[in-house]
């Protein structure tokens, strides 16, 4: 998505680390008409697909998922929260375990079961895609839920690391707008 | 507002400890044409203010700001984060601390200093007002920040608690689309 690409190349900052700082429009303050481009570069590339519902996780995919839900006949969205207490029913969830990059932790993801069912067909939305721990869990959660899955679609996919390959090997249709193949303090480059 | 209120009355379920559980529609499943409908009254309700930006606070906050955004003309919305790690450079954020009503935590949130400034007129939103302390800690940044308030845009408060009250003592014009006088297992009682 070239609209996409050049923001990031004009915005975005490279950080030690293999960190793209993009929170001037995407993950703390966010460029509301940008999120409909790329919601509807979303509706374009699973457009046969009959999806029922959006599922992402807490806090930088819920933007996302919400502006692009309006190209999808404003279906419903559901995020998955990090679980912060220790006295939820379990038997009231689906959990999954998911390991954050930027932080270096390992948190659980939970879904109420009465969201989330056998009927859904569900696309999967998330602001990146780096190690692909956050988008297994939710792909683990519907498969814990017998949900469809349509796909996933990803606004940054950090080509470099390991997510897109070990999500693609699950033949899941996975849908990155932005592809870094490489960045370094000289610029970015996309596949 | 009265699609609301119903909603509320159909959809919401009372649990103890004054906790309201709107998760099929609010902020864990979201009802994305209700959300719109929640932006175009807090369009009607604060049409006269030159509002530049919409604050909120992660996570829940996320996605009635974002689809509130596109009633104001597509403003940018920003999202203070709540503080997980140490080693934040406190020198690029404005920061205030907030107690969670639901888990019974003290925590920071944090929106960095280059997004907000004396040249914005804010409007908070956020789902949820009840003892306010989240809702002060985002005043608290915008007044750290120099940026003028132009009101806070709610949607459930419980009128039984102390946020309302604190807010409005402070002249900043609170517009609450559901206020709850009373709530308990016979039903509940809207102001």
């Amino acid at each position: 998505m070239q609209e996409l690409q050049e923001k990031i190349k004009k915005d975005g900052v490279v950080l030690g680390g293999n960190i793209l700082k993009v929170d001037s429009f995407l993950n703390h303050q966010i460029d509301i008409d940008l999120l409909n481009k790329i919601g509807q570069e979303f509706k374009n590339r699973f457009t046969n697909k009959h999806i029922t519902k959006i599922l992402t996780v807490e806090a930088s995919g819920i933007a996302v998922a919400a502006i692009s839900a309006q190209h999808f006949n404003n279906i419903p969205i559901l995020f998955a929260k990090k679980n912060k207490t220790k006295n939820i029913d379990q038997n009231s969830v689906y959990s999954s375990q998911a390991q954050s990059f930027t932080h270096g932790t390992t948190y659980e993801i939970i879904v109420s079961k009465a969201f989330l069912s056998k009927d859904d067909t569900v696309l999967l939305i998330d602001d990146f895609l780096a190690n692909g721990c956050a988008l297994e869990a939710l792909v683990d959660i519907c498969h814990k839920a017998q949900a469809n899955i349509a796909g996933a679609g990803i606004v940054i996919e950090k080509g470099f690391q390991e997510g897109g390959k070990r999500i693609r090997s699950k033949n899941i249709q996975l849908e990155s707008l932005a592809i870094i193949e490489k960045m370094d303090a000289n610029g970015i480059i996309f596949r």
